[in-house]
């Protein structure tokens, strides 16, 4: 099967934001951005990946859990990279994840300013590219060697490559809350979502789960 | 118990729009808006409001009709009341319903323009305001003796009273499309989305039912 680049568990309010405003090192989410991650941390696999023990099986545990599978590489805005605008100052800033970031594998951060590789533990290695993002979508699917390429946040990277139409699947987690403000991910896709249709609606007690996939 | 303000099954895309661009006779959501409502009428509840037979049971019927329960009376916006703009050339549009409209009380449409008292067949008598909404919704609330009063759409009817916090109860009903324009229920909505949380999230197949209530 022809590797696909996916998103999973984007997980926004009511109100379609994916993120408060003011995101901060305090406030990886923006203010009031926290509450769209809660039921992650209630799941068994979202515990795990903070080295917890327990959680739920489920739903939202299983729709979790798949966004792991099978994937070969990552590609992240800036934003779900870190705090820092602009410039880097230096190179202090190493990630949200510690020293062993849950990737373990090649990581192609979107940033307009240069920065060398970043080697991480356990396999993760993060690449500062301002590449166009077709071309750091290639880059991804060679380093993830035939596996599917993992597409993260924050919402204006996610808004690109929808627009761009590069996206196979996407997954989004709607969490019944009102934000009011902040980073919306639908915002001038255009025609773009007439490519998708819905392959999977469900919901869990506390998470609407709704999964498009590409089919123009 | 104190009468509530409900809003009901307002049909919302993915990227958050409840119609499509340029409403007309011929699209009353909307250009693609129309995809919002195809759920309501696969159901035994929304078949009967076309006079219809048949239809699917459970969480998408169940929901719809919890919408006229208990309702003495409802407020809309003009656009829900017809595709007219400004000032009416005439009193020929009487509404999308036809001679015997399905409200049964007092409907109480927001119109800069004022226009006499539509009485129709079945005891629906149209009414035409520019009174303030607070205004509205105190002769709503009279109208409908000690029951509720539902609050339909469209979009711009539904912010103004969420904005004022007039809203007791907002049932959204996420329909998996994204229609990339449109009219968007959220937006500018402020802070006023932090006096609500979810008291019911359920899904059928093809729609996200998310009840919200007013606790501050």
């Amino acid at each position: 099967m022809t590797p696909r680049l996916r998103v999973h568990n984007m997980a926004t309010s009511l109100d379609g934001f994916v993120a408060g405003p003011d995101q901060s090192v305090d406030a990886p989410l923006g203010v009031g951005g926290g509450r769209l991650h809660e039921w992650v941390f209630e799941t068994r696999t979202g515990r795990a990946m903070i080295g917890a023990d327990g959680g739920t099986t489920g739903i939202d545990d299983d729709l979790l859990a798949q966004g792991f599978e099978g994937i070969g590489a990552t590609i992240m805005g800036r934003n779900m990279f870190g705090p820092v605008r602009g410039p880097w100052p230096d190179e202090s800033w190493r990630g949200w994840w510690g020293d062993d970031p849950p990737f373990h594998h090649q990581v192609f951060v979107l940033s307009h300013h240069p920065r060398p590789p970043l080697e991480m533990e356990g396999g993760t290695t993060f690449h500062f590219t301002d590449d166009a993002i077709e071309r750091v979508r290639d880059r991804a699917f060679e380093a993830a060697g035939g596996a599917d390429v993992r597409l993260g946040g924050g919402a204006s990277t996610v808004r690109q490559f929808l627009r761009a139409r590069l996206i196979d699947d996407l997954h989004v987690s709607i969490v019944p809350v009102l934000l009011g403000t902040g980073e919306r991910i639908f915002d001038d896709v255009g025609a773009s979502g007439a490519d998708y249709e819905c392959v999977e609606l469900v919901s869990s007690a506390s998470v609407a789960h709704i999964r498009l996939r590409r089919v123009h």
